[in-house]
């Protein structure tokens, strides 16, 4: 199994437009640093699929034939903007699978275009492809959300964005065996209350401290944790790291 | 006044993904052939306003401070998709002008972030800036949707995508005086029957026919308007060209 992070950012992404904060200032000189709309990339089995969708330039970057779909978490715009322009595709179908949101986002399910969104996944029911398995795992998020729990035999990988801690049942299903991988939502530095849709540091601890993780990778970071992180990166857990964009994590 | 069109091309731009059509196979070789989200630009007395937002690298195109605004046409995803992430902008505001579509598109108006959306136009009511003017003009399509009659005193030029046909108050209001240069929808080649919402060719010669135009150029073409160009091409008026991505029109 290999997993890509195509994107790392929160929707603001960095550098934020018009933001001369330190983080900022140096994606705008380092383009190492940048962050684009969180997403990534799984390979597996001559499989591969893309987990969500909101990079603009998904055309350019996967010809067709290229991939076999993408794994929606949600239809938040940073998670699926990237499917406006791409599904305007000619003779061929690309199956788009997720929650069963009845809103989807904008237009996408009135004029799908090449999407197929006709095949809507179920809570806790493992799918299995050539290769790998896929287990959707509810989150906790203002708008319908799946993790994905990937696993093909040998290692299993847990996606989990955009969340704030995780639901019970999600929970003891992670606890049921060991994470080779974690990649988990950590949009902000350690903050006093909990935020409302998303992990601060201080929550994504928590949930890695309540699972068995042999690495946990943190991602949909915002231009402020970045911040934080410049001034106290070396402070985090040993088995914990922030993801860059184009990071091979497994 | 200068007019520069930064994209010409229908939603499914060209190339269309996955199209082998010699329009799709020209423009896949030489990018000069290229046509991206229907959009462009307006300078006139030291004033830049984008017309419409679909292209999706406008934080790259427009650093902070380069732009004074986004003049909308309508709420379709081509036409403003560009927003979605180039909204998070930081401490600045940035006025997007257009019909009053209670709509909007997506969650643009829930979470506007850096913009602006609280300035409407209203049909026929002339707005003037520093160094030009501009009048909202309705047209027919699928949503509240306007051109742009812009005068800067010595010269007038119309921008009128997308539509097909005019409504005859449009129409009336165009006939009152010569246009320097005229934008038009133009999606098809000829058709038998009009589309509904866009212009074929034969119903954008119509228009053009009822106007006094000085030059016209055919904009939101589609691959196969492309494919009927590269064969017929030669057989358009002489005062009417289609344009391409980049064109300096006026
Ligand atoms: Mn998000
Ligand atoms: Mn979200
Ligand atoms: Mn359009
Ligand atoms: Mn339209
Ligand atoms: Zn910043
Ligand atoms: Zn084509």
């Amino acid at each position: 199994m290999k997993l890509t992070l195509l994107g790392t950012a929160n929707a603001s992404q960095v550098p934020v437009y018009n933001c001369q904060c330190p983080a900022c200032a140096r994606a705008r000189h380092d383009t190492r640093f940048r962050r684009g709309p969180c997403s990534a990339l799984i390979e597996c089995g001559g499989q591969r699929w893309l987990v969500d969708s909101g990079l603009t330039d998904l055309a350019e970057r996967f010809p067709p034939g290229s991939i076999n779909g993408v794994l929606q978490t949600h239809y938040h715009a940073d998670h699926v903007q990237g499917l406006l322009h791409w599904r305007w595709g000619n003779g061929m179908r690309l199956p788009v699978l997720g929650p069963d949101d009845p809103e989807g986002f904008a237009d996408l399910y009135k004029h799908p275009g090449m999407l197929d969104f006709s095949q809507k996944l179920t809570a806790f029911q493992t799918r299995t492809f050539d290769g790998f398995s896929l287990t959707p795992l509810p989150l906790n998020h203002s708008k319908p959300t799946f993790g994905y729990l990937f696993s093909d035999g040998i290692s299993s990988v847990a996606y989990l964005t955009d969340t704030v801690g995780l639901p019970p049942d999600t929970q003891a299903r992670l606890q049921e065996q060991p994470l080779d991988l974690l990649v988990l939502d950590c949009s902000y530095g350690p903050l006093q209350e909990a935020p409302r849709n998303h992990n601060d540091l201080t929550r994504a601890l928590e949930t890695i401290g309540l699972l068995n993780v042999k690495k946990a990778v943190l991602t949909h970071v915002g231009h402020e944790f970045d911040c934080w992180l410049m001034e106290h990166g070396e402070s985090l857990p040993a088995n914990v790291v922030v993801g860059r964009d184009g990071d091979v994590v497994m």
